[in-house]
């Protein structure tokens, strides 16, 4: 059966959301344009961005076909709230499948970096494996694991958390309830935040963390004017660092 | 100060631990091989890995010097027991890092993948931040990323925790405690193992997990022969499947 069935390809993006900073070919791999090009079929957060990165494809690997006939199907917006009853049916997911359900190959493609982690294309690729669907990760970077390299901190074992709560007293005590997480299982912690709160988190992190935790931010990975600094609390406290406000930014922690 | 220094740059490798089972350009951005045909020193878990490694670059982008001539330095061997006391001193990576300290950029590589991340890297890479070395990390791909963005299982929260321990009831009991973790958090945990006890792991896994766990094998990522399965135990359990123990595997579940 599954012989007729196409593969579900997880194809990675850049990481600099479309602003074309750098040049595709500076951070992904020429196999990887080779085959998004070919692609007839998509699914994606955003059908918009996706022409915009096929367009960036095309310019090194010239696309199998006219960018107007390629077909990209969005993924449904998760309801907010996230209850578990709001969830898609298995019927939608079959829907967005059906390209390989009929033995073409479909890609999968996230806003930046890998799809299906820390944004809503896991649920895709669940369904895959239950249609009996093959899920084939394409080779390209997430900027949580570039900003756990760059960290220095224990990448033996770390946990990536998502987001922080908005309110600021439960995001203080999220943040210290981590550290102690942090702490107990020699554990780093990462997590991330939409760009325009890059500066509201480092105060929040700052505030609630111990002197001697060792907390690293990596702004604008992969851009030429990326860095990454990694410092106690209290030296963050003592020189605080500006974050802009356009560029995503990763945080990570580590409590002695 | 630091405009005399180079900067450390984490270069990643391909996934396939140097059997060139996969062309180098189907894996690494072009941008990466030119980063590392140009670098004249290096830190490296094994030198003569990364004379084949900077082989396989040199086929697409020429070096900018003889191999002979390039500077590779081991990492220190991690003492066994993992005792802090013997952690190696600032002295030996000020050593490694001397050519960065001395103005000339250093390049940081590991067996598979990103450096510093499930390996003895990241106290070197702790060593340049504690220097004022910039740390740069290059776009490529992680194992452990992959492995989660292919399993469909939650990308949202997740936790690598390395290995399972040695012996059997430890390991059970060990497993058990990670599914208590991963219900309670909603998170998924990722786990390795060295490819000679592939199959001992997921015997494991399968024998202490409840029916319901979600349970996913990534094996040979990137190569062409490499294959995802998720499924549950109890599904796992009825039909197994037979991991090679010869490749890397990694392993991830999600408790519901």
């Amino acid at each position: 059966m599954s012989e007729a069935r196409g593969q579900l390809l997880l194809v990675p993006n850049t990481l600099d959301l479309g602003t074309e900073t750098v040049d595709i070919q500076q951070v992904l791999p020429l196999g990887v344009m080779q085959r998004a090009a070919g692609l007839a079929h998509w699914v994606a957060e955003d059908a918009r961005s996706t022409r915009a990165f096929l367009k960036r494809v095309h310019s090194v690997v010239p696309l199998g076909m006219a960018l107007q006939s390629i077909d990209i199907r969005e993924l449904p917006r998760p309801a907010k709230g996230g209850a578990a009853a709001r969830l898609p049916s298995l019927d939608v997911w079959r829907g967005l499948l059906a390209p390989a359900l009929s033995g073409h190959d479909l890609g999968l493609i996230s806003e930046a970096g890998l799809p299906a982690v820390a944004d809503p294309g896991a649920a895709l690729v669940a369904a895959a494996h239950s249609l009996s669907i093959a899920v084939v990760p394409l080779p390209g970077a997430s900027s949580l694991l570039l900003a756990l390299a760059a960290s220095g901190l224990n990448g033996q074992s770390f946990a990536f958390v998502g987001y922080l709560p908005q309110e600021a007293s439960a995001r203080a005590s999220r943040a210290k309830e981590l550290q102690a997480q942090s702490r107990r299982a020699r554990q780093t912690i990462v997590l991330i935040e939409t760009p325009y709160r890059n500066a509201l988190v480092l105060q929040a992190l700052i505030s609630a963390l111990e002197d001697d935790t060792r907390l690293s931010v990596s702004c604008g990975l992969s851009l030429p004017s990326g860095w990454t600094r990694t410092d106690s609390v209290a030296a963050w406290r003592a020189h605080p660092s500006t974050l802009p406000d356009r560029i995503p930014a990763v945080f990570s922690f580590l409590a002695e």
